[in-house]
């Protein structure tokens, strides 16, 4: 849509004023006073992740380059002002008091990388207006995701957290399912050496940063970040082994080792805290980043040309099936536990399987509607009309398609037969 | 200058040589014991933006990409020493003991962002020596105005240091009206897109430390990280917003929010910790942002070609223009104080505009006799009769040109009226 | 051997897979449980310093420029785990207790150090397998020497891990000096400006995380961070300086300063808790600087040709003398505060002298073995017999050798006494 693009372009700015004006706006009605009471060292190092790390991450395609890590910026800071609001309208809702705000913004930029891991999955494919749109309505519905997580399936609320990979990595395939793949040679999807090194410092960075992600949350800090280090360490070396193995000349292929490296890191997010041996984290990471690069060669080849998905910086493998992986080591460990110390049986598993499902459920359908909204979002409206346009097409989208969807998408049904469940009890 | 700048070169090292020399005999003077309260992350922080910030913030020149970040960390390094040393002096002279030394490392360094900023004004106009001569002379004004601050005109040392910002802007515009415009197409006035880019790094980096340097000195350092988080990242929203909106094309231009999103950060420096609601801070980013981008555009086409001022990277509207606003709602925000508590009627405020005017007109005063000084010094002069005459040449100097400046510069006469009436009292 | 390569390159996953099973394998059986007591941001900074600090320090070829990182990871993280497991095999003999894991973690990183400063010294010579032998072998020669240090000649803990940059650069000459120096105009051995420049953002990086690392033992913190950013900043300074005196033209030389910048740093590493007046670090920083580029400039012209070492990097004069520098500074301070507190007249210093005379010796002799191992080992041997025919061929090299370098070497026949004369009283 070549013809179109420029006027397009010019609403963006406006979207984005409006954006920040209705921001400062909730800021004024929803913030009381100021205070805080938390660990300013830990929003750095989560900071550092989502600007430097996933920007730099987020650089492997050749045209994006170096812009990709300005849209990051501009990505993250509207979403960590949104993510605020939603966490304090729920506060709101439940009647406590405002927390924190450093605690608040923390706990928004964590809620960030949800949203930036989706955007690798349709980089390339669709246009800032539509970013930014993707962008709010994602961290809505996340944090809408969460809440449930937490106040009715009463998963804790660091495991509701540990979602973020999950819900990013499937919202991010949904919405990239509704764009039409761009050609093989196309010059917006290649990717040069120097901008696969750009990414790879991102990885690196992601990588060193990842243990103070994993122990932002947990009160047992310390366990939380020796496992989550020996997790990622053992699943970069088994990056580097098995990249040799599977190539013909025994070179290792960096793709390999930038999806792979961070396996480990990912699947350990939700038990990194309660496990009590080293080598179980260690067998973790293996399994982690063994799971990914052959993912990897299967989901390339048979999956995703048959779904029609084209996974731009591979999300999928990446985040998506380590933290299915990692959902999975979270019930056999919850299983024994419940063993040696026998509580109501098994009780608690139903739920952190349900809040998984459901997770999953809301990711893949909130992201197809969003993916088919986006698609058809009208170029030529004006930009004041735009606002209403949007809320009305996504109304009917919702209405329309909600039920189809939830009927037809078996992982959908059997969540909120599982909801039902829990809400019936 | 071709022929004269290969024997003016061999006189850097020996300069470097004798400044250290004489630092360390001072060091053994005046320190007489090493011991310390202070926090190290502090320090890090700061020295990370000093180096890593700052350094690529001034890889903007095709021609000094690379080496300007080594340059950058030889006057960090030079101007620390001096700077702790003229903190030590001024101790010395008001009797108390000496402070904790990671302590005055932190405040040296913080000091030394004015020099930094100075430097972007000149970069690419005068050599290393009239380089190392600048620094050395802008840390000892500095240093002396922020005691006269803190000792005469009785504003907090936090205040006094949130002016190295403004001081830095403008000493660093008088020194470079002193010097002639590169021709525009001239290959040291040129930058690359990959220039440019690593520039942009640097302002990056600079965005994710400035809470840091805006919360070392308050003892609120929750409030000042909060308020500073929110004003950099609406001033960072706006910043894409207002570029794209005065493009033609609507595409954003880098060099908008080069020099716009940190506006927000050095605006709210003033205040950050006495700002009680968020909203007040949003708001402060908003203008911060508008008037830095709005001002390239004013500064550019009209003032700049009149006083011949040639701004290398823009340090009037990225750093100058957002503290005069954070130094006026400074003053705002103090009548609003004074209203509701209403102590003995606005003289707190008097003091606050004393400060800022005696400060801006200090950095214009001798930042104009520097300039002067620095085109002028003797080419051919020995290594060895280099230090006399440089002496000699600023004393010179300093008589001749102060009285002519403090009459015709309006600013400069109506601070030493201010100061005068102050000291009078 | 480009006819032998690929085959070899085949058995390098497998390697990486035998040692990562191992390592788990050993992990379940030393740790019986998780606890932990320690400063993350220690572990945080050291490991900064050597995932991007080194990382980025030996991208100095053009053929090895970013892969090195990719490398030098791998090499982190086999090293890491593997010296946790010597630290807790070493409690394991003393009948103590394990200690603390983040604790071990970040002992090990900073073990790590001798051998990613080893691998400056042969980058270029030695292919992929002989680099993950080259780690495993050095790290436990290390941990042992270290373990002899502590538990035999009786220096603190602190000092004998001080020896990690002397270890690390000598073993890495001994192994540099058993492969012939490459063809001067090779390839292999070519560096690129931008090479250059990336290797200069390693040394900024190891720069600026320097004092984190030389505090993290030391009990008296700030003054350990105090001293090493003095030594480090007179050391840059006094870089520029002699860099511009010695070349023709008064440039500055990329080169020197990047293996004079941390000198400082170096040298100051053994005392940087000890040192009362800041001016001493300041002399010793100058010192340091002065004798690491003044040697480069010997070594280069006449020791290395007639010992045919290659030093690919520059490890003699960037780590080496400065550490042997600091060594005899160590020694000196001791001597002088001998004098005024007058205990056991001289004990301590000859312990001093002792244990780094047996480090220096056991980095020569078993660096040489390596090398002369390395060199030979088998390039047709099928993966499985690799490790047996490894052991053996080490086994009789050391009994061969051992007696040949002890007697001929004279600093390890020094040692030899020393300990033995220790180890008879």
């Amino acid at each position: 849509m070549p013809s179109t693009y420029p006027s397009f372009r010019c609403s963006v700015p406006w979207l984005i004023l409006f954006l920040e004006a209705v921001f400062i706006v909730l800021f004024y009605f929803l913030f009381s006073d100021v205070y805080a009471f938390f660990s300013y060292p830990d929003l750095q190092d989560v900071s550092h992740m989502l600007i430097f790390g996933f920007g730099f991450f987020l650089t492997f395609l050749k045209r994006y380059s170096f812009s990709s890590i300005g849209f990051n910026l501009l990505i993250v800071i509207l979403g960590v002002q949104c993510s605020i609001l939603m966490d304090n309208a729920s506060v709101f809702l439940t009647g406590r008091t405002v927390e924190g705000s450093l605690n608040s913004i923390t706990k928004a930029a964590m809620s960030m990388v949800a949203v930036v891991i989706s955007i690798g999955a349709v980089l390339g494919k669709i246009n800032p207006m539509q970013l930014i749109v993707m962008t709010v309505v994602e961290i809505i519905v996340f944090c809408m995701s969460r809440w449930i997580n937490v106040h009715i399936l009463e998963v804790s609320y660091r495991v509701s957290m540990m979602h973020v990979h999950l819900f990013g990595a499937y919202f991010g395939l949904a919405v990239s399912s509704r764009f039409s793949e761009p050609p093989p040679r196309a010059e917006k999807n290649a990717s040069t050496p120097k901008s696969d090194l750009l990414s790879m410092l991102g990885t690196l960075s992601l990588w060193v940063f990842w243990p103070s992600f994993n122990s932002v949350l947990p009160p047992q800090k310390n366990e939380a970040i020796f496992n989550t280090c020996l997790a990622l360490a053992v699943s970069a070396v088994t990056a580097f082994a098995v990249s040799g193995l599977t190539t013909k000349d025994g070179k290792f292929r960096m793709t390999h080792i930038h999806s792979a490296a961070l396996a480990g890191g990912v699947a350990i997010g939700y038990a990194a805290d309660r496990i009590k041996y080293p080598w179980i984290a260690m067998i973790l990471g293996l399994l982690a980043s063994t799971i990914s690069i052959l993912g990897s060669f299967c989901l390339q080849s048979c999956l995703n040309p048959r779904l029609k998905i084209h996974d731009a910086s591979g999300v999928h493998f990446t985040f998506g099936l380590p933290s299915v992986l990692g959902a999975l080591a979270q019930v056999v460990l919850s299983v024994m536990e419940i063993q040696t110390k026998s509580p109501s049986i098994g009780y608690e598993v139903v739920l952190i399987i349900g809040a998984f499902c459901f997770t999953i459920s809301a990711a893949l359908v909130t992201g197809l509607i969003t993916g088919e909204h986006d698609k058809h979002v009208s170029v030529r409206s004006s930009t004041f009309s735009i606002g209403a346009r949007a809320l009305s097409s996504y109304c009917s989208c919702y209405c329309v398609r909600a039920r189809v969807f939830l009927t037809w998408h078996p992982v959908g049904f059997m969540a909120a037969a599982v909801v039902l469940k829990l809400l019936i009890r």
